[in-house]
């Protein structure tokens, strides 16, 4: 098992108005941005040269519009990629993980049950479906 | 300006509880422990494949034990590797940064004054000056 960093997803109240910092300020590339309708938000995905950061704002109620009432805008996980979700899931100590969906990009997820340090850590396949 | 992610930091409790994890679940490698004294913690150094998690204990007061006090553990702030940090700071718009020090590892670094949705975000030097 050897994962990389996928991405780092960020909560937001709105995409329109902060996609253009990263952009014009930090001279970041906006690569995708879909709504998932499942998870309940619209995401932006950002390259940050060797890894992603996710942008996400709520649409619906869910466990994102939660985060945003409880804690306010900010940084909500961590995205591990691997090979083979449930490949990985069986080389960990008692983590069957959350029901493997297509999350983001098209891409198999899920998250760990397991939140070491109270770090969210989702796991995605690195072959994407698109 | 063309940032790439260095590392993404994680506020804990206890290093000695919280490495292993990483290492033995997650199959990452621990790279590089250190104190550092200005920011009144200890960092850990984990290598996630294409990027850094930093994992900070407070040992002393400061911000990282006002955050793990007011918040808990989690993640607490992004670092983006640049070139070089007066020049970024010059290209990004109404931002002086705080005072550049030397940092984790013994790179140059500083925060950006902007918290853009919450989002604290470290700059540091590609060029180690170990």
């Amino acid at each position: 098992m050897s994962p990389k960093l996928d991405h780092v997803a960020i909560v937001v109240r709105n995409l329109e108005e902060a996609i253009p910092y990263y952009i014009h300020e930090l001279g970041m590339a906006l690569v995708y941005e879909e709504e998932q309708a499942v998870a309940g938000v619209r995401a932006a995905y950002i390259d940050a040269g060797n890894a992603l950061l996710q942008l996400l704002q709520p649409v619906r109620p869910g466990p994102i519009q939660e985060f945003l009432d409880e804690h306010g805008e900010g940084l909500h996980h961590i995205c591990l990629a691997v090979t083979d979700i449930p490949e990985t899931l069986n080389q960990l100590t008692n983590e069957a993980g959350t029901p493997v969906s297509i999350g983001g990009w098209g891409r198999r997820t899920c998250f760990l049950r397991h939140v070491p340090e109270g770090v969210r850590i989702e796991l995605t396949e690195v072959e994407l479906a698109r």
